[in-house]
């Protein structure tokens, strides 16, 4: 019995938008902040931030926004081509999940 | 403007069938022996020969048997298994790759 695994990315200009950039996305738009999203993915602040500028600079275009004083004192917010791209991202990842689910278990667990 | 890419394996008790492996195989059965086929994808024979090795340990079936004898002095034919993995996972890389790039159109280049 096979297990079926997968990696899906991007790229631009030879350059990668994939799970780790998602992620990192995914948590600051839950967290409100980098340094928190950095925190619950086990990374380093500077490892975060340095992966955020080079997924920007490869895009083209600016990822998270600053966002200062008020509660806390700050955070990011995501820019609207960030939240834009996350949607396609996860639709896409969704319904590529279910597409190569049904085609592994057509071909080998059948 | 996006450009797809992805990586699709198969996994038994951890271990993996994929690109590398099936190439190898399909060397083999054009070429006729694993050195030809090794030579056919620049690798060395004791490279290519350690992966067969590996592979067919973590499948728990032979891919290759040797033929000894005939015109050419030997060579590697492929085991009915073998044939019936590749084919396989040949139909289910094709049609992963359709549905992909269909759901990648879909969401990034319409």
């Amino acid at each position: 019995m096979y297990i079926l695994r997968y990696k899906l990315w991007l790229e631009k200009d030879g350059k990668a938008f994939g799970e780790g950039p998602y992620q990192l996305l995914a948590g600051i738009l839950e967290t409100g902040s980098l340094s928190n999203a950095a925190k619950k993915l086990n990374m380093s602040y500077s490892l975060a931030y340095n992966l955020i500028k080079k997924v920007e600079k490869n895009l083209g275009f600016p990822l998270i926004q600053s966002k200062s004083g008020g509660q806390g004192g700050g955070g990011s917010v995501l820019t609207p081509e960030a939240l834009d791209l996350m949607e396609k991202y996860n639709g896409f990842l969704k319904e590529s999940a279910s597409a190569l689910e049904k085609l592994f278990a057509k071909y080998f667990n059948s």
